[in-house]
């Protein structure tokens, strides 16, 4: 165990918005919310998942939504706490730890503020090991664990508990009562001992973030760029150098959906990429040709200060480079690919893991 | 108390969906439904609300969605218990008395298939004196009785249970769900003692409904018009016949709307009538003069047998007569019209008493 305080915050932040490829909330918003909720309630028990008991009951926490809406809507502790607590009313029993559903932007923080105000122990894993745009996305859906029963809070006092057939059904409910909600919601779902959650989760991803984040603070210190330090940490490739020359971004069924197009500089000069989004960046194609898709992770970073740029931040004119990195083992198996491989996102291309792909340009 | 078996149901079916003014779904449907639980269970016990313990716990139960969908997606008794037993669960007391929420075609008959499977009485009232399109447009919503907890199931195995902080509200979530869930779900819902039901349901419309019934089949026996017994019988004016010339409908977020155009004939001759719904007949105008509109009922009765016709079995070349019937007078009031006056629903018209209307047209 250790604890995770205010002075975290900033590296897990920018770590997480890393691993968030771009979509997961805005984690300006999250952090101020966590360090809102440690200044009052003190630092979080961070656990790892080999720490958990067998017998334990987690529950993840998250915010659900269009990650452009959330920037305006910035979430109270309290609408969280209220999802947290039906779920727990529903289950009859005490929940013992927080999980975060995934590492992104402001879904990095909501479990935090859940931790904290509760006095729960957060457990060091995710159910993506980055961000996905639907509730489905996890883990532990590969191993059947299921999502409901889920609470759902808005910020106008309504509340909403489903009990589901599949994930998939959780995913159409819940995104239905979230696009009425306001395009935002927060949720508690998917109960699960802690038996299940040491096989099902990803380990480790808030440390991993806390590090992603250190690596950019101190390169920024040394007036160097964390660039190359991220890409070797997380076994990836550089994708793509250049200058955002246009952003089309659209708020679709609760989703932000869009495309951008970077104009190649430095060593991409005179090439082009295309980057397409869900939440999350989706789909990269350099000159026509794919070069990473879902479900490895595709991150834009400011090109000089390594900072993680998210979807919904991306703008013209902006310099950044595109790394590509892989996804965890299991996003690679038939049935994780099923979950989040390409062609669920709508794009009629196989997966290829990012370093083959990589390998065959460069041969 | 009375009881209530198979031999009530043709005459209930037939009188109810002239009260539900062409919308509440189809009462064949319904019916059967209804005939199966009593064949199974026996028959129901009905009380009077004067009959029912103050401190009696009730709810309502129904059927959601577009009646268009309704009539294709018969529903099991079994969805229906199971809202009811999961808006149980959450009260944590037993539910002792099942009240309808609206008398129309089908959903007069979902609250005897619970009260049928679960051996509760059925109260002799609903909230509505008719049939509405929305969940919040009942009698106790006007008393501030709230909608909410409110429990929802579907026909593949998902539910939902909702919390909202006004009626309105519950309508938004509760609709967002029906559509997602497949245009149609059961719940239960408005949670009330036997205190609120006394004062806010409106009292004897199931006994009133089974007596229309009767109306129209001993008419028919005598091989006469039923048409002019159910005016009298509602205090009611008959507004027009003629014959069907078009009908346009669709099914919009959940609704089946529409509007059909008559062509005199008899006494209506050269004239024409406009009849605009959403579920429900809600607004009707002879050659551009308005004749009745909600909240007061607008009844479509075939010409000949005097059986109602609801709004998804009109159909071009029906010879009909129309029918404008005083609804309960708590609708007439300001906070009544507010929810379900003309301007609620669109029509930029004020709201005059049908009898008002007629007297002024016959001077």
């Amino acid at each position: 165990m250790r604890e995770l305080g205010e002075s975290d915050l900033d590296d897990l932040a920018v770590g997480a918005a890393i691993l968030g490829t771009g979509g997961g909330g805005n984690p300006y918003v999250g952090r101020l919310l966590a360090r809102e909720m440690i200044r009052a309630h003190g630092p979080v028990a961070v656990v790892d998942p080999g720490e958990v008991p067998d017998d334990a009951l987690a529950a993840m926490s998250a915010m659900m939504g269009a990650p452009t809406v959330m920037v305006e809507k910035i979430p109270s502790g309290s609408e969280l706490l209220r999802a947290f607590e039906l779920l727990q009313e529903t289950l009859g029993r005490g929940i013992t730890h927080v999980v975060p559903a995934e590492i992104g932007g402001l879904n990095s923080m909501t479990p935090l503020v859940v931790a904290a105000r509760t006095g729960l122990p957060l457990v060091d894993a995710d159910g993506m090991g980055r961000a996905f745009p639907e509730v489905q996305m996890v883990t532990p859906t590969i191993d059947g664990v299921a999502a409901t029963p889920m609470a759902l809070a808005d910020d106008k006092g309504n509340a909403a508990l489903i009990e589901t057939v599949d994930n998939l059904w959780t995913e159409r409910l819940a995104r239905a009562l979230t696009v009425e909600m306001g395009a935002t919601a927060l949720l508690a779902a998917f109960p699960m001992s802690g038996a299940q959650l040491k096989s099902s989760l990803i380990a480790g991803t808030l440390t991993l973030a806390q590090e992603l984040g250190e690596l950019v603070r101190t390169a920024r210190g040394r007036h160097e760029s964390p660039v190359g330090s991220v890409v070797r940490r997380l076994a990836g490739v550089e994708l793509f150098r250049g200058k955002v020359a246009d952003v089309q971004r659209r708020t679709v069924a609760g989703f932000a959906r869009g495309e951008a197009r970077i104009d190649g500089t430095g060593g991409s000069a005179g090439a082009t990429l295309a980057l397409r989004f869900q939440n999350e960046h989706l789909y990269a194609e350099r000159d026509g040709e794919v070069v990473c898709t879902a479900p490895d992770l595709i991150i834009v970073l400011d090109a000089e200060t390594g900072e993680p740029i998210t979807t919904e931040d991306l703008r013209y004119g902006f310099r950044v480079v595109v790394i590509g990195a892989p996804c965890d083992a299991r996003w690679r198996t038939p049935a994780g690919l099923e979950l989040v491989g390409p062609r669920y996102f709508g794009y009629d291309v196989d997966y290829v893991p990012v370093e083959e792909r990589a390998a065959r340009a460069a041969a």
